[in-house]
């Protein structure tokens, strides 16, 4: 295993040590591994409060910030944080307007995420909404899921929803916004390599030489199939029209190619340009898009194609002005 | 060799359809693989080409818009392009006050960029000066180099040369500020797997399992030395203590934390804490960072640290609004 790490059991709380020195405008709870930001609890502004294992960044600490997240919990690499981060979580943004929890559907942050959210009501009063994303169209169930995963839809949900509560609109109105995101939202994934948790110390699948996994989840789950090694053209193709075949595309568009943290950009590039070929033939109108590392898993190869169905409203919050380390624009 | 593409002659045509297609406001000239700002030549502005092998994304490309590059050359991956593309370039991005070649030091780019500047002049009229920026301090010779080479500082140059020129600041003092900013910085590398150039196939040095190259070159060449695999923080040291040697960094210094395209963000922010400290510890002020992969060797596993010292006016200038896919603030 290489990496630079100084040992397994320290990855993630060493990386929030870098985290705080790079991003001072954050704060960073180190003993609750919470990164907020510097100036939550903002009074009457609906808090945003998501987190996940480690290991996907810049989700979800790097989407912490103004016009996106007040707080993301950190836990474990490819381990769900614990129902004490949350509710730790939950209780210090809370100005007043109450918190929304965004969880990708995984059946530990799920649970842990609905325990903290009744601990925060009943302990400190603060009124929790929750969503959850289900966007991955690869799989059905998997081995950490009751229904589909929660994959990239989740930056849509939290860039989005992140605009409405900074424009002040209340709770419901902002939960109802990231259930709409998530529900016009479809995603899938292929991995090239596998990617090795620090604390097991090897690949956490293997993958011959000629093969690649369609349908991959983000901690290397397995996907739909696994295929010979194909052209950009053929792996595109095979991403997107599961994809187009779940959901009508037709109209506005927000399209996001996802490395999944060890492919070059020059090849994530290369594949958006694959992938804006079938949009178009299919006659779906690409109004935004995002080509980089959003959701990784660690220093796997490949990537993830997202498409979110958008209207006025949808793109109008697009665009608001985002200032995290990951997004950032208009500020 | 799993990668993203679909034949190794088409990796560079291929990911400028797609840089492209996922940025309207940048124009790519495919014939002679040029990316261009949308609204180049802009009249009275100098004019900032650079350029050099593809496969170190998102340099130059990606650093291409308002406040930076008006234009970047993609050669072939780590392959200079040709005197044709760069003068074509530098006739296209001048708007009469002249053009500044933003330059890394290696035989063939500062060879082929000198022909171009000529050739323009001669052909074209168009006043050309130059910065070759050096801020290497794993070696003195190298593989591709006479002298040291240029690595980090580049997109520093790149981005302060960007934001005078923007200014309206003329050719001798953006020249002039381009060439302070590469004397005031220094760079230095690990790597801790090889890369894999798509024409050649195989990896381009062997690495051993528990081996790390110190010094490492953007194109997989030699380093310093081979030493046993250490953690982060002695990583860190053998980084920071060659580079605080050959320049004295107390007073506001601006560091980034540079991925070379194969290691996990996590590890970034980890590796970036361990430098932080090593800074702080030496008395050096850190007043701006960057973290993130910015100057890549396709999927190489391992990092870089580039420090520019910095006073108000470097500062101000990198402050100041930039418009572009690798980086953007103010807009």
């Amino acid at each position: 295993m290489k990496k630079l790490i100084n040992s397994p059991d320290d990855v993630v709380a060493d990386a929030l040590v870098g985290i705080a020195a790079a991003h001072p405008q954050l704060r960073v709870d180190h003993e609750h591994r919470i990164v907020y930001r510097g100036d939550t609890p903002r009074q009457n502004k609906v808090g945003l409060v998501s987190g996940g294992g480690s290991g996907h960044e810049p989700l979800h600490g790097g989407f912490v910030g103004a016009g996106m997240l007040d707080a993301a919990c950190a836990g474990e690499v490819f381990t769900s944080p614990t129902p004490d981060q949350m509710q730790e979580a939950t209780k210090v943004v809370d100005g007043g307007a109450g918190v929304l929890h965004i969880i990708k559907n995984y059946t530990g942050d799920v649970m842990n995420f609905e325990m903290a959210a009744e601990m925060a009501a009943e302990e400190s009063g603060v009124t929790v909404e929750t969503v959850v994303t289900n966007d991955d169209v690869a799989v059905q169930d998997s081995l950490y899921t009751a229904g589909r995963r929660g994959v990239g839809i989740t930056v849509f949900v939290e860039k989005i929803a992140g605009a409405a509560a900074e424009q002040g609109m209340d709770l419901a109105t902002v939960a109802a916004l990231a259930r709409r995101v998530n529900e016009s939202g479809r995603s899938m994934g292929v991995a090239l390599t596998s990617c090795t948790v620090p604390a097991a110390g090897k690949p956490t699948f293997e993958l011959p030489e000629d093969e690649m996994e369609i349908g991959v989840g983000i901690h290397g789950e397995p996907g739909r199939h696994r295929v010979p090694l194909a052209s950009a053209s053929e792996i595109a193709q095979q991403l997107v029209e599961p994809i187009l075949a779940d959901l009508d595309f037709t109209g506005d568009t927000i399209v996001m190619l996802n490395g999944m943290g060890g492919s070059p950009l020059l090849e994530l590039y290369l594949m958006y340009g694959e992938v804006k070929n079938l949009l178009d033939r299919a006659g779906v109108t690409v109004a935004r898009s995002l080509v980089g590392n959003y959701i990784t898993s660690l220093e796997m190869a490949g990537c993830s194609v997202t498409l979110l169905r958008a209207d006025d409203e949808l793109l109008t919050l697009w665009d608001a002005p985002v200032n995290t380390p990951g997004l950032r624009w208009g500020v």
